[in-house]
Order: C-alpha cells, then structure tokens, then sequence
C-alpha cells in the first residue's frame, strides 16, 4: 500500500509499504476514508525537529475497520471510526481524568500506524477508536477527519482557556488550529471571539467561524489592542495556538490577572520568565489535547451538522500528491491540506 | 517613632523616624499590635535583590486603629485590624473576582507604610484592613498577625493547587509559607497532605498542622517519593513555596497529569522549559498571595480558635532587636521571627 515518507527535511514521498497488520490482540487495522497534513508535520519538514531516518507520516484519520483483534469489543469491521493522535486504555485513572495523552498505558503508533496511508494500524482500538452509528455521507468525512486532532485540539485549547457564557475569548494563532478554537469558543457559548489574524482569508473563517472582532496587530501591540477592547484589564480566556516564545508572552500578557490561558501549540524553545508570570497571577493550561475525552461529543456535533469544522481543508489533494500539500502549507498557501488514499 | 531599617545588605538597624499622618483621605493610621520578619525581607538582606539606599522594613501587621481619613468608612479608631500586604480598593472588577494584589488602583504604602515600626499608615483602609468584632485576647495576636501574609499566601497556594476533599496535597518548602500551606490543605479537607521537609522542628510542626507524610528527598529523588506514594501518578495538587528552578520544577514534576500546582514562592531567576510544561498536562496558577481575599475567613477561624497559624512563630523579640531577629532567619536558626513594637 501508498505511504507519505518523510525521507528528509522538505522531502516527502509517497511509497510502497508493508499492509499493516494485526500485531496486538488490542490492535484495529483501518482503512482510511481521508486523512490530512498537521502543523506538527512541517517541524520535521522544516528541520526543526530532527528527523532520524525516513519517517511514515501522518496521525489525523478517520475510516472504515477492517480487521480488529481478538480482545476488541468496541468496534467492528465495516464500521466508521475517528480516532485520537495518542492511542490510550481510557480506562486508568488518568484515562479517566481525561488526559488520555499521558496514560500510562498508552502506545506509540509505530510506522504501520502512519495516517497519511491507504490502511492503518490502530493500538488499544478499544480505548482509542470511536464509531459512528452509520457511515456518514461522504461529505462529512473531512468534517470527521477534523475532529482526530485539529478540532480536537482546538477544542482543549478553549476549554483549558476556561472559555464560556460571559467570557471574553482572544485567539492567539490563525492557523487551523486557532480557528477551530475559535469555533469551540463559540460552541461553548463566549461573549466575545477576538481572533488575532493578519491573513484576510483566515480571518474571514474566523467571523464564519464565530469570531467577534479581529485584530491585527501582534506582540506588545497586540497586547495594546487586547487591553483597548477589554477595558485595559485583558481578556478571562486566551487560547495560544502557535507555541513560540512570542506567541505564548503574547497570550499570557493579553488575559487578566485571574484569568485562564489555554496553552496547545507545542512549545518548542520556549522559557517562561518566573517573575513575569507570577506577577500576572494567569492560569496556565495546556499541553498535548486530550482528544479522546472530546470525541464523542464533536462527533455527535458534526453528525448533527452543528459543526463545519472541516471548512478549514481549503485544499484536497489525492495522497500520491502529498509533497505538494506540504509544500502549499510549508508556504502558507494552505491553511490545511486534506489528504484522499 | 522606631522603624526598622534595612540600611545595607546584612544590615539592620532600628531607628527614629516621624509619626505617620494621614496624607489621603482614604488613609488610616495604626498602632502596630505585632509586626514580623517575611521570608521575602532576606532577599535584600542577602543581596539578592538590590537595595536602593535605607528602606523601612516590614509589610505583616496588625493593630489598633488610630486615626482614619475622612472617607473611610469601615474601620474606626479603636479597633482591631489586620490589613493585606496589598493595599487594594476591593471595589474594582479584579479585587472583585479576588485578584486584589492586581487591583488597577493598588497603592503603594511607601516608606511611612512600613510594619516593622510602632506606627504605620494604611493606603485605601476600606479595602486593605479588616477589622474584629472586639478587641482580641493578647494570646490570640500572633495567630491575627500571620493572617496577614504568610497564613494567606499558604492559603492562596492550597486554593490554587484546589487542594480539598479526595485529594493528595504535596507542600515543597518547610518555611513558615510552606507549613501553612500543610494548614491550609487541612482546612480545606484534603485526605492526604505530604510535606517535603529535611529539618526536624520543621517536620513536627507540620505534622502538627496535618502532614499525614514527610518525604526527605528532593529533587529528581523526591519526585520519585511522591511518585512511590502516589500509585506512580503524582499528587492532585502540589503547593510550591520555595520559588526557586528546583523546587519549582520539583513541585511540577510531583503533580499528576492534569493536577494542579499553587505557586507562591516568589519566583526569582526561574525559566519554565515550555516542552517540559507542556507535556506535563498540570495547571499552573500563584503569584503574590490575594490575602484580602481569604482575609475575614481567616480572621474568624483564628478568633473561633479553630487554627493556630502563629506557631510558625518560634521566636519572639522586641522591635529594638529586629537586626537578631534578621540574622536568626537568614541562618535558619528561626522558622518566622514576631516584633513587638
């Protein structure tokens, strides 16, 4: 079968693998309906995080069982699947806290678990994967496929912000992942939706997405413009989807003392200043989503068709062309590119 | 009247200064009933943070009220208070959401607003000072006094950590904070409080106060304790009052995934390493303690004697040897040191 392979910094290829198979009687073996390139990959892409040797790409999936091990009860061949980035019991007690990323018990998904594929292997298939009652209409397929990271992570990152009726939302990041955390700030119910953007494509989903306002500035000027809308004080809930140094200063000094930063954009080089941020007495939250504890809510919201959250593929690329969905998003032509094995 | 003065690093001296007057009317005067040394005041004393010529020591007080301006309203000569290290209008829309030390409108008490003197002027009395029904018994005065500050910032770490019923509590630090911490955690109801302490006295006291367990080790070995302690997860709630990169990542380190760590060290020259944050999936909240916030529970738990948080007190001097009262601190020889004006 057809994999995308990172074979080094800015070279995808898409080449013939192994099918995946049945390694653990725990183990699911999928095939994909769609799947999709995540901000995460272009790390590796633009040599940020090393790579160390040819890499199957790939994590954000959705499709059909095909076979599942003998101890799997909770899903069965022929049935539609969405499945989180990290594969967890979800039945410890840190499963069941709902942080299934830092489940003792969880697995790596090994290269035949590589989405970007025409099949996959899925680990603990019982904690991991979650069915739909039917196959869905092929056009929610990309709005499913969102919930396995993109939305998922969005998600987390407006609840970890403590976002909700009442409360005023900033959106640090215009990226897909920023804009869904604009839709969950809208799904929760915020007052206001203040997406910082400079891109007028991605600001215009943001408003479709449900933002209230748009601001343009960054850095201290951003904080400037958070304070000016929120009667100097910052906003109660910011959600932080990039991860640099800028970005996550930018958020905590645009909340109000007392008030909840939500942390998801991978903090690569970062260094919080102590004194800084005891002085701004913010709440700091974040961290790898705990998809799994959100699944079977958004998938539920996107059957109903309450949620589009899959308008953010503004490009869709058969998977033998997956080099060039890297390069339209490592160009920030694409705001994500959605993948079809 | 005598004030203690910081005149060089290492250096204490008690000196004639003029009577504090009303310069506001918001302003209130008082006689100091008990003043103390903070941990917080040895950081100019060992040279740590640098001293811009003589300064009047000492921000924990309590006592009777002497004078008022002509708005203040709430308190009345006569009476007995005890007031925040914060001077805040409690009116604001942060003091509101209990975040007074971030009040938009927070004065500074200045050089005539020094405890460690006889007699000390009150910025914004209707919001700083809360005062009891009568006039307390002299045995009860040290436990008021610790309201001030180190009893409420032990609180807002426990509060922060959301310390309570179910949870283990982790205290890093065995200062007068950090055993106040191990108070509060009581308090509040948690079901298992593990102070990390290597000093004997100290270790009593916190057993006193509701240690159900004393861990020796720290660093990457106390971590491993409490990891041994608690089924290999971390504890719910971690109250860090150090606030040094060890203890503070010590404290992080100890927390289990989606716990939560208070944070009331003061954190000089500390850098939090975003990766490592980031995939500890704790919350992070502290800063400088909002005492006025805890203020008049605190006040009627000690006039109930339901707490005794002036037994962090193992040393009591008269204001006129604050400079022993200073070298006994920095030596360790004393927990927290109480003045008598």
């Amino acid at each position: 079968m057809r994999v995308a392979v990172m074979t080094a910094p800015g070279e995808v290829d898409v080449q013939d693998y192994a099918e995946p198979t049945i390694l653990k009687p725990t183990d699911a073996v999928i095939r994909l309906s769609a799947t999709c390139i995540c901000g995460s990959d272009l790390w590796p892409y633009r040599g940020i995080e090393p790579l160390d040797g040819p890499r199957p790409m790939g994590h954000e999936y959705c499709g059909i069982v095909e076979e599942i091990g003998s101890e799997v009860t909770s899903v069965k061949p022929g049935q539609f699947v969405v499945g989180s980035f990290f594969a967890s019991d979800n039945t410890c007690e840190i499963c069941r806290s709902g942080y299934q990323p830092s489940c003792p018990h969880k697995e790596a998904f090994g290269p035949s678990g590589a989405a970007q594929a025409e099949r996959m292997r899925v680990p603990l298939a019982d904690g991991t994967l979650v069915a739909t009652p039917e196959v869905p209409d092929d056009d929610l397929v990309p709005h499913f496929l969102a919930t396995s990271d993109v939305l998922g992570t969005g998600w987390f990152g407006a609840v970890a912000a403590e976002a909700g009726p009442g409360k005023t939302v900033v959106v640090v990041g215009d990226g897909a992942v920023g804009l869904l955390g604009v839709l969950a700030a809208r799904e929760l119910g915020s007052e206001r939706i203040i997406a910082m953007s400079r891109h007028e494509p991605r600001q215009q989903l943001a408003l479709e997405f449900g933002a209230t306002d748009i601001v343009t500035e960054r850095g201290k000027e951003g904080v400037a413009a958070i304070k000016d809308l929120t009667n100097g004080l910052g906003a109660d809930s910011v959600i932080e989807a990039v991860g640099t140094q800028e970005s996550m200063m930018q958020a905590i000094h645009s909340t109000r003392a007392g008030g909840h930063v939500g942390y998801v954009g991978v903090t690569h080089e970062v260094a919080l200043p102590g004194m800084e941020l005891f002085f701004t007495h913010v709440h700091l939250h974040g961290g790898p989503a705990p998809v799994r504890r959100f699944l079977p809510d958004l998938m539920d919201r996107v059957r109903n068709r309450q949620i589009q959250p899959g308008k953010v593929f503004d490009s869709e690329l058969p998977l033998d062309e997956a080099a060039e969905g890297y390069r339209a998003m490592d160009t920030r032509q694409s705001i994500k590119v959605l993948l079809r094995p």
